[in-house]
């Protein structure tokens, strides 16, 4: 029993982790990883991704039974009828989620074990900059609050330190603080 | 018959939108909006966000019924159990949700009925610099390729501007590709 609670913390397989990062050590094309989504308008604001499939570890994924379906949306005062998160709130759960995984992987692998890790978001925007009313205001967010409470069997400096690791790796962060090119085709068809 | 038609276009209501702009124009402190996610983790590689209150338009919001959950997850071969896309997959999707809607309102203000959005996104990774393991890699995508397929009856050059202007002015797309300043604070609690 001792042995299994050892090797599971805060539900994360330490062997299995370590046994990864071994594995990506010795042969570092199996670090090559490609996500993916795809995306069909529905009406209005109203559109939805599904996941799927992935490349990661030298293969393409066959271990992903579920197919993931995502809605989109926008409230009535942004002209849609509230059929799912809006996008900027799908971004800022994207931000809130990953930086909770790097956390906890961190901890798991530090031998911290957590009690809760709870965290609000906050993204301030003008919209006279997405609606092209004036140039003088940014499409997105003009800054993102994130706020964590972090509960665990370790000092609190060392929680610190947990979180403090978790951002400097946290995949989402990275993009969202420093931005990624983003390349876009379009394939248009007339059917007037 | 035909006047609803015209004011109802590709699902979005054109006389609420240009009423909105007016409005925007005549009291520009309605353009102040914020946004707002809250994540608890659940266990490993699985948390949930919830997003409800949003503040708009010159007052915290009223009209949204509903309050949405977004579970992430991270599949097998990076120690989660597919409770969800993981937080990069749910990037993908806040980006093609984002350009997607920009899209469709832009095309119902322009006078261009759709029949078909569809996108395909990618994002390209080496999970050696989320891992810890290479600080050549970054932690985040190096790129994410967007493909678009959008049908509609207007000219393939109308379609193109189109989708021009919704990359010009989505919202989602400038975060990702300039970048947002985060500021992060942390409460921790040590209950050892």
């Amino acid at each position: 029993m001792t042995e299994i609670a050892e090797k599971i913390r805060n539900g994360v397989n330490t062997e299995q982790m370590f046994g990864t990062l071994d594995a990506i050590k010795a042969q570092p094309e199996l670090a090559r990883f490609q996500f993916r989504a795809t995306n069909r308008w529905i009406g209005g604001a109203h559109n939805r991704s599904t996941i799927k499939g992935f490349w990661g570890a030298g293969q393409e994924d066959t271990s992903r039974e579920q197919t993931f379906t995502v809605d989109a949306g926008e409230p009535a005062v942004l002209l849609g009828f509230d059929t799912g998160p809006n996008p900027a709130e799908h971004l800022l759960h994207a931000l809130a989620a990953c930086l909770t995984t790097s956390l906890v992987y961190v901890a798991a692998a530090r031998g911290v074990r957590l009690t809760e890790v709870e965290s609000t978001l906050e993204g301030d925007m003008d919209v006279r900059g997405c609606l092209g009313l004036d140039d003088d205001y940014r499409n997105g967010f003009e800054r993102i609050r994130v706020s964590f409470k972090v509960s665990g069997d370790a000092p609190e400096e060392k929680l610190r330190e947990v979180v403090a690791r978790a951002q400097k790796r946290s995949a989402v962060y990275d993009m969202v603080t420093n931005g990624v090119p983003v390349e876009l085709e379009v394939a248009p068809c007339s059917v007037s």
